[in-house]
């Protein structure tokens, strides 16, 4: 019987601030990092892969957070738990004393999903499939089997979640052909980081149309007249048939939000993005009604189906970003997926920092093929950084993501980089002038 | 200049699952425990104490969260802390990269919570007051540049803060005096705990009353058939006069939770409380509507002030818990009252645990002095246990807390209870009993 020797966490970090990609109206000066996972099998090269992302300072905390979940892994049977991901994800969420730091939000949250996400990698690579497959090629019974109903039957019951999955069933088989065929649609963020001056924005925007996307996104928030100017600049360098996104990474209170977004009206906006706090549900209904016709949207910092479940209840967003390393792994994730599906909300995944794009790019293409059977009204996040640390990188062609093919959920990170990056003694760090910006 | 010197922690557990005090319908096993910080200073004599509040595993984890935080502390100038206490806890709540692991959530904001009510105690003890008069003594002006507003202003500006503290002024000599002389109501959940016989909860149920407490709370959520028994038998016991709260810790999804409470309405319940997940805004709004009259209530999770303002914007409860050791210290604290005083919602703070009560009892004694102005429409939860550790522990007479007189905020624990309740090498775990059932 192969068993899961141990729980390994490195504690990996990428000086981005030295180049100010990634800046944003809330972040200005982000490190991504990740909290890496690896689950140790006595099986020689078996191990399965996952990762809290963040972006530098308390990474470490997130490692310890992931730390502590080890008397959950270590010594299972690895059967046990690819046979039952419901289970296994369940018996981390529900331990009572662990709960309390939460429950189900926050450090211990992410650490819980990192986790998770590592099993369901484990699983994938077992059965010899990129994880997107593995998802889809699940009954739809053994996939709700994996979902955590709590807090979510006042708006979706498993027995409905089984009807929409053996509906979605019929035509599974056509849909992963025409993934396979055609991608999934990617939109670029590439243009819009808050650091960067109009021309290198402008010239960004035009090699994204070029090279086949359809959808932009700038960040927005510091500056309002900056904003619209940018905008401005955008449309008209990329012409009225792209969309236009924008971005305030929580900037805003619900009155300046309406205000702001306003002034935007003319540009013909895609969505706002994260316009005020992402525990604001009541804020962002209010927005959006105030707003109309421009669609809302947030999720990236959502933290649990719950808080989506009430998004969508309360008509607070035209469509969601959804995480892969933020809520508790792929089980939630489905959850999110299916009531996104059940109301009819538009899910454009979150992607960027470091692997995010790897990691989701399985779930949208997941719920694709297996539940929402739409793809070209949405699109995944793209931001072509950072992914050569991974073994199994994204591959992004004209403007879309292609299906991975290789085994697992695409965590895998190269162990040079591991090395590498290590904070705060990996080479990537030695230097004196980087270590004190990273305190 | 009189400065921080140090942010010291510690990981002290209590072995409280021993003996099933605490027990509930979501945490059968809970040993209470705190992650406790020390800010040190130069000046001999002078520290400010404070500490997240835990169940057991994952102390070490809120422990590190702390750690974390030190550069935010270390080396600053005691004066400039305590005169901006505003400041001091924007800048740990506006730490981008930490930022990323919440926003405003779970372990890092309790982290951020623990240091910033050490602050405020260190502040409490330099004036030479118990912190309810130190903030009760504050100007409108002063209270409210403590505040953070950010995501509030749609339901509460801080003009509307000053307007409402101005108010509150005039008669706060009168209410100080009113405050000494009476103390500030209690209520015990002390008869109700799940582990308990009837037998047991009956016999603490009318040492509660005799004691004077006007208000006891059981704790429900396992088995109906049980909890109508049990509450049914302690209306017997304490006769119609007494208040009978229940306490289901988020059990219920929202249709059993309608469900549930509606076999308790002949029970004439004061109040029901954390029937679903924390997070459920729009689920509280839609049981207390379904159960009316039974009042409903939440707090003690709810893990800060958006989320606090939505649960009035939406009606969502009668009344709330606040938790002292939950949220963003004692400035969101202050926040979360004035959201509470300007929506006309009753407030009975959460305590027990280990300290809890120590803590909050200030802020419930400082909002019937500055805030709301009330006090008889509303009580302290109240646990005889574990106060024995503390310098300056709750006196609580005739069912109400006495005022504490010994400056800053009761938070300090004695030295011999940090040396012997330490994790994992403090003599209360050497056994290895213990040990292994803290795992």
């Amino acid at each position: 019987m192969t068993k899961i020797t141990a729980l390994d966490t490195y504690d990996v970090r990428f000086p981005t601030s030295r180049e100010l990609d990634g800046s944003d109206a809330m972040n200005p000066d982000p490190d991504y990092s990740a909290a890496y996972v690896v689950l140790r099998t006595d099986q020689p090269g078996l191990e399965g892969y996952g990762f809290a992302f963040t972006i530098g300072r308390g990474n470490d905390v997130q490692k310890v957070a992931i730390d502590a979940l080890a008397h959950h892994v270590s010594g299972l049977s690895v059967d046990d738990v690819i046979g039952d991901l419901g289970g296994f994800a369940k018996r981390m969420i529900g331990d009572s004393q662990l709960r309390w730091l939460g429950p189900e939000k926050g450090v211990m949250h992410m650490a819980i999903g990192a986790v998770i996400n590592a099993a369901w990698d484990l699983a994938a690579r077992m059965a010899g499939k990129p994880l997107w497959r593995f998802i889809a090629d699940m009954t739809p019974e053994q996939l709700v089997a994996t979902i955590d109903f709590r807090y979510l039957t006042d708006a979706l019951t498993p027995e409905e979640a089984l009807t929409m999955l053996h509906a979605a069933k019929v035509s599974k088989p056509q849909r992963i052909a025409t993934l396979l065929a055609e991608g999934y649609p990617a939109y670029t963020t590439s243009p819009g980081w808050l650091g960067y001056s109009d021309e290198k924005m402008q010239r960004l925007a035009r090699e994204a149309v070029a090279a086949g996307f359809r959808t932009i996104k700038l960040k927005v928030g510091m500056n309002v007249e900056d904003d619209v100017r940018r905008c401005r600049l955008a449309r008209e360098t990329v012409g009225p048939d792209i969309g236009i996104a924008v971005d305030a990474n929580q900037r805003w209170d619900v009155p300046d939000a309406i205000a702001w977004l306003r002034r935007l009206s003319d540009v013909n906006i895609a969505w706002a993005e994260e316009p005020t706090s992402p525990d604001d549900i009541i804020g962002h209904a209010a927005i959006r009604r105030a707003v109309t016709p421009v669609p809302v949207s947030t999720g990236e910092h959502t933290h649990n189906r719950v808080m989506f479940k009430q998004l969508f209840q309360a008509g607070a967003v035209d469509l969601v970003q959804i995480d892969a390393a933020r809520v508790g792994g792929v089980n939630e994730n489905l959850a999110i997926l299916l009531l996104a599906a059940k109301f009819g909300v538009r899910v454009f995944p979150h992607a960027g920092g470091v692997g995010l794009c790897e990691l989701v790019q399985h779930l949208a293409m997941a719920d694709f093929v297996a539940i929402s059977g739409k793809k070209d009204d949405r699109a995944i996040e793209f931001v072509d950084h950072l992914h050569e640390h991974f073994v199994d990188p994204v591959i992004v062609r004209n403007g879309c993501y292609i299906a991975p093919e290789s085994p697992g959920f695409s965590a895998q990170m190269h162990t040079g980089t591991l090395a590498h990056y290590r904070y705060p003694d990996g080479p990537a760090w030695r230097e004196p002038a980087s270590v004190a910006r990273a305190r």
